[in-house]
Order: structure tokens, then C-alpha cells, then sequence
């Protein structure tokens, strides 16, 4: 290390996700343990995903971190939890083409550089801080080479935010709550792959908002402390939820699959209201989703959808193939047209082959949309333009990936700051 | 019996009554038997009550109804149980002045007509059936001479709607449930009349909405049937809340009435969200209220003010005392001002005299409104215009009376037709 000149980065891409059975309570607030088990399914990060770039060099006088080009403090308890936690398990680095070469003690003199980035805006309230530190501590961990394994940086990432653990893994993942006080065994696992249920199709509905929301944070404390239905949800209901679902998973068994999900997230959103002060996250347009939804499924007789909500009045919806979501992207621009300014290029994004195959190639088509039939004796009797700001279509998908080069990296490889 | 054109009339009054402990979820669906207990306050008649006219005549072909004006079916068993449980406790009649003598038995063949009146909009979704059921039960029994005991008829009542039979009575009630499988048990019994604690002042704001809503019939059947959260709160939390609302009431504790009124209330909409599928009977308005009625509890340490929805949108707001009523009136027209068509009179109906305690003589006086303390550094982007349709001042209230005479009825004492 006599050369002071020298820069090594890693960049790394890693998948949001979204709980079908939820996360919520904390049974330690510093170590982020929660009281009932959750699984997730991770979304495509194509469309929705954090890239950070983590960097290391001796010429670097301090730690520090640059969230969609603007930098931030790390100077709070849950960055210090992942940077200590990776730092403790890093290991010698050679790097014999750069004639870096760094010793696992150097570590905890080194300062590193972080920069992250979100494809997807921040404020939709799309839990990027589930990315975003489980893309923090699987960069470093390749960085300052740690060997644990996947598992085991889901713990660490848990402690930066408690469902980031999910984001470690592609297609299913549980987060096993644990039972030790130390929280070590409460980590992330795969139930399933993305491939093992490659058929399902999945619509986010940005639903706008003029509320401020209670951050899940402080909303999940305030129910562990006065909701008295909390407790029976976590050690009564979810123990055998979480059962169901892996079973539901494990066979592809959608009808069950979308009753849990539908189910589970009522229930969350249920608890938040018997917090005190209650909590509402879902609004009058996630409301009305959910009674289009719920119309839908059982005019059929069986799910054809599935919805979820997190902390925020965004939907989830879940369709079990491209026929159904194709039939269910038709009736969410039915029920939800854009607001006359805005462009359908804008207004569905993210894999939007599927506008295609709903015959929606421009705006026309979307006035020319008629009522589903489970509606015709009692259509809407207004359209509220605008009430949903814009649809991500999606598909369940794969966990973090290393970029092999550093063309894709967010710091410049000669300064160590934000190109 | 001889002549066959008299006719016997009884006019009676009775208020409707709003739940501070909720009733939500049958255990048997025919005698409407609970599966908790309830307690309600009664509200005063003079601004939301049910006036009933019953008569009975030999001239009478079949038993015929009006409500508020408009002839309605009694086919429904709802009706015919009360009525067949009336009938049966009915006894001699004696009408000197009018030559009127009707035995016991006579009551078998003899037909009744009933009109009834509710002085406030029923499409309010303010519990008309309530006070309704409680007034036909009271007027009939009045008018067949039925001896039994005010909670004895409350157990009747309650087979027309569960909550009526808490408009039995004034004041403070509780509906105990009962063991007996007969329902015999499952009556109202008064826990303190209406001067017992008379500082009281309820503001009920009627909260316009588009959403159709689901009976509460069909919805607490849902409940029981799909709720986990429903059976634990009805075992294991209400018996607690019931022992300590009772103390609440008991000793004026405004500050335990508060928040065991609110979290009852938002314990009951977190169990209708919790059912499949979910209801929702609060909208943005209801949520809106909520957030600024917890606001200022907060900013002053110990609760102003106590709120509870019933099955549907409108909040009933609960000072303790005139003059933190005036104070929440002038935030409930600040945050909520009439839209430009309506006048004040009818924006703000009941007792009037409180607009006067509150400064506001004119629409002037309301768009003068400042922001209350507790949100001025935040205050709300933007005032919704007629989102809330009107307010009802009013207060605890008494129970059931006979009108003296037939001045008041509502049929015509010679046609037995309404007037």
C-alpha cells in the first residue's frame, strides 16, 4: 500500500422486493428483528432495482455516500451496523493487474466511497431502501472479499432495513425471524428460484397521494406498542400463513397463492388501523383497486389476481399469466386513465410488450377501452383521470448481480466521486 | 267489538344511539344475538330521532307500514319478529272515552297500521334502523298494554336491529350478550341516564361519499366468517374495554372515555379490513378527520375530543364540555367549509346555539377561520370544499316517550292512513 494513488471498486446491481406475506413489528429495534416470518417475491430489477458503486482507496479521508448523485450521512445507525458488520469479515484482497494489495487488517483504516442509484423514482414509495442496503452490503462484501455466504449477508442487510434481507436472493425468499437475541439466525432463504414460476406477471400502480405517510419505521413501532390485534396476527396467523404460502409456492398453486397474499396485506393495513393513533397507508384509490380486484375474482370464481400493499397507497398486482395480465392491464386504464398532459409512454413503463398484446398502442385506444364485463350492469359513474400516476410492469426476478467491469460503475475511476 | 270503525292510535318517540364499544358480529343470525358486548350513548332526540304512529282497528285488512311517507314491505322477518313477539305479550285493552274494549285474545286477529318518521336524512347513514326498530317495538307494546319491562322489550327491539335495543333507553347503555341460546338474556340495560353526565357535546360530521357501502348485515356476517382478527378481539379485548368504559362513564374519566371511543372505533374498521373481501367504510374525509382529531389530543397532551364511525363514513365527534366543543366546531369548519352553494343554516344543523359560542354568524365568519395552534407550521395544502355535506350539534339524549296525545300522530285518526 506505499502507492497512495490507487482506486478499487466493485458495482453491483440488486432487485427490490415486495412481501405477500408482510413484515411488520419489531421484536428488537437496533438488530431489526421481527416478530413473525415474511416471504417476498423479488422484482425483475430491469424494471425496478438499485446499482451501487463502492470504491476503496488510501486516498479517501472519510466514508462516504452519494444516493442518486446527492450526497448523504452515513453518520446514522443502520449504515454504521453494515459498514462495522462487512468490515469485521473482510479479508485480503489482491488485485495483481491494478498491483493493489490489501491486507485483512488494512480494513479498519481504509475509508470507502459509495454512490447508489434507484431506476425507479424515490418517492413512489416503492421501498428502494430494501435495494438500497441490500445492494450496500453485497457491494462492499465483494469489495473487501467476505466470504460468508448469501445468507449470512441477509443478516447483516437486516440490519440496515429490515426487508433489504429479501432483496439477497431472486424469486421467493423467506425471512426467517430467528431465535437468538444476537439476531445471527434471522437471515434470508430462497424458497424458489424466479425460473421455478416464470409465468407470473406483475402491475405496480403508482397511486397518487396528497397525504404524508407515517414511515414504516416508527408506524411498526407505534403497533407493537398499542395494537393489541398485532400480537395475535403474529404468533396466531402468520406462523400458518407462512406454511400455506411455501406450500402454495412450491406447486404454483395461484388461487391459494393470491387468497394469502390479498389476505395477508388486508391484514397488515388492519393492524395498522388498530394502532394508536391509527396508521393509513391505503387511500381511496387503493380502496377502489381493491374492490375492482375483488369484483374480478369473483366474478370468475377463482383469482385471476392477486393485490398487495406496503406501506404506502400503492397496489401490487400480481396476475398468474401474460393471458390474465394482459385482460387486467385493460381494465386498470379503464378504471384509471392518466391525466390529460400526460403520454402513455410515461404512463406504463417498464415492460410494456404487455400494452401490445392489450391492442393499447396510443392514447385513442384507451378511451376506446369499454367497460369488463363483470361491471356492464354497474359501470363507474365517474373515471378519475390522474388518480393513478402511472403503471410498472413487471415480473418476479433475480437476485444481485456483479458488474464484471467498471464501465457501469456511478464513481469516476480515477477521482472516486460520482461521475 | 261490535262497531268497527274506531280506531286505537299510540305516537311514540325514540332516539337513535351511537356505539363507544362496538357491536359487530353475530353469533346467531335469526334472534341477532352478539358475540360481545356493546355500549352506546343515546343522542338526543330534539335533532335524531324516530317518531312512530301505531293503530289498530277492526276495519284494518292486513298490517301495513309507511316510512317516512312511503309504504314499505313487513314481509321481512326482521318485522314479523317483532311483531309476532309483541302480539304474544299483548293484554286487555280499555279505552273508556272511545268505547274500546280489546281482550287478549282479540290481538291475534286485529291488523296494525304503522307510519314512522326519522327527523334526519336516512340516506345519512346515521343508524336509522336503530331508533326505527326500538320505536315500533315501544309504540306496539304501548298500544297492546305490554307489561314487560323496558330491557325485556329491548331484547324484542333487538330482533328487529341488534343496535336498537340500546335505543331503549337514554343516557348511557350497554347491550350485554347473553348466554342463553333463546336470546332471552341478550337485552339493554342503562348504565347512567343522560344527566348523569350532561357536559357532554356530540358533533356528528355527515361525510359525503361516492362508494356504495355494504350493509352492516351482510358485513359483520362476512366478518365472523372470514376474520381471524375478529374472534380474538371479541373474546379477549372488548370484555376488558367493556369493564373500563364502564369505569369511564361511571367517574366522567373524559380522558379514558376518549381513547377507549377511538381505538374501539378503529379496532372495529381494522376488523372489516381484515375480512374477505375487505370493507372499507372510512374514506380519505373519515381518515382526514381522524388525523386532525389526533393532531390536537397530542398537541395538548390529554384528549379534546373522542371520534367513532360507524358502518359508513361519517364521524361522531365527542367534547367533553361546550367549550371544547366550540373549539372543534371552529376546526371542523376550517378544515371542512361548505362548497360555495350551501348556506350556513344548513351546513350546520341541530343545536345551533353553538355556532354562536363559536363566533360564526355568517359564511364570512368561516372562510375568516384561522388555522388552529396545533398545525401551523403545517398547514394543509388544500381546504375540501363539501367534503363534509353538514354538521349535527347535539348531546346526549333520553329515552323512548309517549306522546300524550294524538296531535302528533302520524296516521290519520279517522282513515288510519297516513296524515
Amino acid at each position: 500500500m506505499a502507492n497512495k494513488n490507487w482506486i478499487l471498486m466493485v458495482t453491483a446491481q440488486t432487485p427490490t422486493n415486495i412481501a405477500v406475506i408482510k413484515y411488520w413489528g419489531k421484536r428488537d429495534e437496533t438488530l431489526i428483528l421481527p416478530i413473525n416470518d415474511s416471504i417476498s417475491v423479488t422484482l425483475d430489477p430491469e424494471h425496478l432495482c438499485t446499482t451501487t458503486t463502492v470504491a476503496v482507496s488510501p486516498s479517501f479521508e472519510s466514508d462516504k455516500m452519494w444516493l442518486n448523485g446527492k450526497e448523504i450521512s452515513l453518520s446514522g445507525g443502520r449504515y454504521q451496523s453494515c459498514l462495522r458488520e462487512i468490515r469485521r469479515r473482510a479479508n485480503d484482497v489482491e488485485d495483481e493487474e491494478k498491483g493493489i494489495s490489501i491486507k485483512k487488517q488494512d480494513w479498519d483504516n481504509l475509508k470507502v466511497h459509495i454512490a447508489s442509484f434507484n431506476n425507479f423514482p424515490t418517492a413512489a414509495g416503492l421501498a428502494s431502501s430494501a435495494a438500497g442496503f441490500a445492494c450496500l452490503v453485497y457491494s462492499l462484501a465483494k469489495l473487501m472479499n467476505v466470504k460468508e455466504e448469501q445468507g449470512k449477508l441477509s443478516a447483516i442487510a437486516r440490519q440496515g432495513s429490515g426487508s433489504a434481507c429479501r432483496s439477497l436472493f431472486g424469486g421467493f425468499v423467506k425471512w426467517i425471524m430467528g431465535k437468538e437475541a444476537n439476531g445471527s439466525d434471522s437471515m434470508a432463504v430462497q424458497l424458489a428460484t424466479e425460473t421455478h414460476w416464470d409465468d407470473l406477471v406483475i402491475i405496480i400502480a403508482v397511486v397518487s397521494s396528497r397525504q404524508k405517510e407515517t414511515s414504516s419505521t416508527s408506524g411498526m413501532r407505534e403497533s407493537v406498542e398499542t395494537s393489541p390485534l398485532l400480537h395475535y396476527r403474529s404468533k396466531e396467523v402468520v406462523p400458518k400463513r407462512i406454511l400455506q404460502m411455501e406450500e402454495a409456492i412450491k406447486t404454483r398453486d395461484f388461487p391459494s397463492f393470491a387468497k394469502l397474499t390479498c389476505t395477508d396485506s388486508n391484514q397488515f393495513h388492519a393492524v395498522c388501523l388498530d394502532t394508536s393513533p391509527p396508521i393509513f397507508y391505503m387511500n381511496d384509490t387503493s380502496h377502489r383497486i381493491i374492490s375492482y380486484m375483488e369484483k374480478w375474482n369473483r366474478s370468475q370464481g377463482t383469482p385471476q389476481v392477486a393485490y398487495t400493499f406496503d406501506a404506502g397507497p400503492n397496489a401490487v398486482l400480481i396476475a398468474p399469466n401474460r393471458k390474465v395480465a394482459t385482460l387486467l392491464l385493460q381494465r386498470l386504464l379503464f378504471y384509471f386513465p392518466p391525466s390529460a398532459d400526460t403520454d402513455l409512454s410515461s404512463f406504463v413503463i417498464g415492460d410494456k410488450s404487455l400494452l401490445k398484446d392489450a391492442g393499447i398502442n396510443a392514447m385513442d385506444d384507451v378511451e376506446a377501452l369499454t367497460p369488463p364485463p363483470e361491471v356492464q350492469d354497474n359501470i363507474p359513474s365517474q373515471k378519475s383521470k390522474g388518480d393513478v400516476s402511472y403503471f410498472i410492469c413487471t415480473r418476479p426476478g433475480k437476485g444481485p448481480v456483479l458488474f464484471a467491469d467498471d464501465s457501469q460503475a456511478l464513481l469516476h475511476p480515477e477521482t472516486g466521486l460520482p461521475k
